[in-house]
């Protein structure tokens, strides 16, 4: 008999991570000195204030002539010249001049600097044209930057930039928060190393490699990694050696409460478990806890439900570990070009495609599964919705967006005569014909598909006609499509539904397959089907 | 006599880069071959498909029973049991159901999982209530990425989600390009390393701070940096050992024909200069040259243009000869709260400060010149116009986004009796009353705070009133503010035009100052000054 994580009862990830840190507070580690340089991406662990004012003193921004600016126009007497570097101190008096370089000290009196394309000098005589206004040409001491200000604020990630305004306001050294460990333990039977050959009912082990780059990559440093097969000894043994070598350990797999959930086990034998289970999808079975005064995360096996909850609720929590304030993510508002639900009961995230038409975005959200890493890998966002919500095609969204890549892009059925003619880098979205009609919709992509069995029919002219035969091939069960398919309008009673044509030639003398000709021309000729192209980047025209 | 670059004749930015990409085509570097995990930021040197369907075998997403839909509801047989990783080869018949774990293989002929807990065990047999639809809680075999996929494309940078993709699809080695080497010069007698201390007229390096992290950052390897003075010799010497070090070389300063403007000099003596000066600002003195077949870039020696031209001619050389498309940089639309101006005969660039508000950006532009590193730093983004280019209050723009600060935020008169008391993480914009007027006007801000000295007044009503005295301290010339700030309209005849009151500070006893009694209570009270609050977040209510 399983433990069931009942939904009433669950927290919503926000309340969860509350509850950590009201538990187990999420203390900041050491902080050490280091080199501003060698300070790129790390946490700032106090408030810096300017020492100096920039500019350090008032200076030209041009190379020319330091002058009274009533003294304009006229012919100046020039005293002297202040090269840049120079600490020379004059002083110009009414009918004087002082040649500068860029950069150089404004000498005391001068109210602006003529440049020196706008002066005719004759020996020690400089003619000056223009009438110069009040200030002209002149970088005042302190206008950029007042001495006091807060350049660099306690928690802040350092940028290049920062690096860059603290070195001009003279600092080298910068205090951090030493970088906190991270121990990683990935577990399942079901899982193989990948570069390793799979045996039937194996999959690749790739938690640990997403957790590691991506919480690298967020400055944090993962002391190490291991894979262990649902073993609770071993498992004890790993979370042992985490809890020595690291500030957080994060296990994936076994958190449910099932026969083989051994991390839930173990963690409750050996620590205390704070929370368990959240109304989220993907990703119910996460467990929080604390073992040996050091916090401890369980996520679910799958792939995507640790991208979820290591986004929502451990990455949050090592910022604030870290001394600084919660990460906040990349948003953008998009028009939804398609209807996305939530699931009814739990926080859902769809991941999405992301389209930018004249500075304004879309996105598109394909039919998804928690277990979809490739296609939550090949998506540029997701969105979050909540339990029940509904967005209506056409309505605004928030879209957190992983990247933005601003390929030309294909849209629709899949077609290999075409796909393989577009020159690189070309996004490749053989979604099917509904994609493509809605693409058409709303003015985005560069190729679009759309098949003429799918029952939808557009009005616009296509630019061009692709011709193709619906192959039947083999016996047996149908294997089908995804409805944004065409041909998943022909399948009778499909036992698999596909994304691609192409993926069913995996099921060859295995059951009944039914593929375009352009894809594999062998069975028996069923249908014939009209591709319409509509190419709406004309530089792609030659192309095709 | 100087040589002076006329605006006429010279190229815009990417003008500039087309001239310098079909003189010195930007040849990739040598190709190797990383485990996975250590390929983060890297650069893919290659296409890569996916060697297998993920997922590899239809899989359950649930624990339950696989079953054949059309026998639900009703009473089963359970044939047997297929644990998650097990390779068991099972067929399901009619009337017969087996148990299955999360992930685990489907039998042959299931069409369908019901979840556990929506079943009765009895024995060998079990009772389901529900109706299954086909395929409910199956992951398909290459329904989430057909075999043959292209999981990475050449060019590519290398993502978390990316390594997680390759490792799921089996792949624990790809090959990239070894990264890119630079060596990073920078020249002129005025710089001094921070950490050193400052003697008249001299300022603190800062560009090859931002150069090197910036470049790191971005996934190149910076062999070296060096600061020599404006000596030829030394210049040329340096030159060469970038030169037999690096890919590629950067030098800043001495970029104009100038007196002093040696790297322009050596590099013509020692190579050929492809690009002298383009239409931009700030950065028109720039140089793209080659020597000994490497290109050399000449950037001026002011910081901001060297942030600007590295990101507009730089980097987009360096991401070609990584293989790579060019970069693509996050941009908005923020509606512009103030007019905005280019220069009239140079491509402009102008650092604003972006706010978000439901979704929807805004964006402020402040008085900027280029000499202002502190202020291009403290900014969020930056705008870009063409020469001549204007745009109005309340336009749209599109904004180049450097970071995202969602901290609360405090517009308006400086106050430290009011700034003291807000909680941080705050940002503080003390940039005067007409940044506060146009904030609340357009609704962003948390605390706006404007004086009654501004010409504009405010209908709405202010939450608090603070009432300060302004001082004049001290004789002489007198020290002014900018336009913004309300105390300005009260200084006669500005030598000296600051930002900030507390900035004014430093001329205590070399000139007249003006400043609120709250900063400094000092000299005669010469006005009394009203500043306005507005608690725009009532959540900081009660700390004011």
């Amino acid at each position: 008999m399983r433990a069931i994580l009942k939904e009433e009862n669950l927290l919503t990830p926000e309340e969860a991570l509350q509850k950590l840190i009201y538990s187990l507070s999420p203390s900041t580690p050491e902080i050490e000195e280091v080199d501003i340089i060698n300070s790129l991406g790390r946490i700032s662990a106090s408030d810096v204030h300017s020492p100096l004012d920039l500019p350090p003193f008032s200076r030209s921004t041009v190379d020319g002539y330091a002058v009274i600016a009533d003294d304009t126009p006229g012919e100046l007497k020039v005293i002297g010249k202040i090269s840049i570097g120079e600490g020379k101190d004059l002083k110009v008096e009414r009918g004087e001049a002082v040649e500068v370089d860029t950069g150089a000290t404004i000498p005391r009196g001068a109210t602006a600097v003529v440049k020196v394309e706008e002066t005719i000098r004759e020996g020690d005589t400089v003619k000056i044209t223009k009438k110069l206004k009040f200030g002209e040409n002149i970088g005042w001491v302190g206008s950029d930057i007042p001495k006091g200000t807060l350049v660099l604020r306690k928690g802040e990630r350092i940028t290049p930039e920062k690096i860059a305004l603290l070195a001009s306001v003279g600092i080298n050294k910068v205090k951090v928060y030493r970088k906190i460990k991270i121990y990683i333990i990935t577990t399942g039977n079901e899982l193989v190393k990948p570069g390793e050959s799979l045996s039937p009912g194996k999959i690749y082990e790739s938690n640990s490699y997403y957790l590691a780059s991506r919480l690298r990559l967020k400055g944090y440093e993962v002391v190490g990694t291991s894979l262990v097969s649902d073993d609770k000894e071993k498992i004890r043994e790993e979370l042992y050696k985490g809890i020595s070598s690291a500030d957080v350990v994060i296990l994936t797999g076994g958190t449910s409460a099932g026969e083989k959930d051994f991390v839930h086990e173990v963690i409750r034998e050996e620590g205390k478990i704070i929370v368990h289970g959240i109304k989220f999808k993907p990703g119910k079975p996460t467990i929080l806890a604390e073992v040996k005064g050091k916090p401890v995360f369980g996520l679910p096996g799958n792939m995507v439900s640790t991208i979820m909850i290591s986004e929502q609720i451990v990455e949050k929590y090592l910022s604030l570990k870290n001394g600084g304030e919660i990460d906040d993510y990349i948003t953008v508002k998009a028009k939804a070009i398609n209807k996305i639900s939530a699931d009814k009961k739990r926080f859902t995230y769809i991941p999405v495609f992301l389209f930018k038409r004249e500075d304004e975005f879309y996105c598109l959200a394909v039919p998804f599964d928690s277990y979809m890493i490739g296609t939550f890998s090949l998506a540029d966002g997701y969105i979050g919705l909540n339990p029940g919500e509904e967005v209506n095609e056409g309505e605004s969204v928030r879209v957190y967006v992983r990247k933005l890549d601003t390929s030309p892009v294909y849209i629709g059925e899949e077609e290999p005569t075409i796909m393989s003619k577009l020159p690189q880098p070309f996004r490749m979205l053989p979604l099917g014909s509904l994609a493509a009609i809605k693409a058409l919709k709303y003015g985005i992509g560069d190729i679009l598909v759309v098949s003429d069995i799918y029952p939808e029919d557009v009005k616009e002219k296509e630019d061009l006609v692709l011709e193709r035969d619906v192959m039947e091939v083999g016996d047996g069960d149908e294997i089908g499509y995804w409805e944004w398919v065409g041909i998943s309008k022909i399948v009778q009673n499909p036992v698999v539904k596909l994304r691609y044509p192409s993926s069913a030639l995996n099921f060859i003398g295995k059951a009944k397959i039914f593929v375009p000709s352009t894809i594999l021309n062998q069975g028996k000729a069923i249908r014939r089907e009209r591709l319409k192209v509509f190419i709406r980047n004309s530089k792609f025209k030659n192309h095709l």
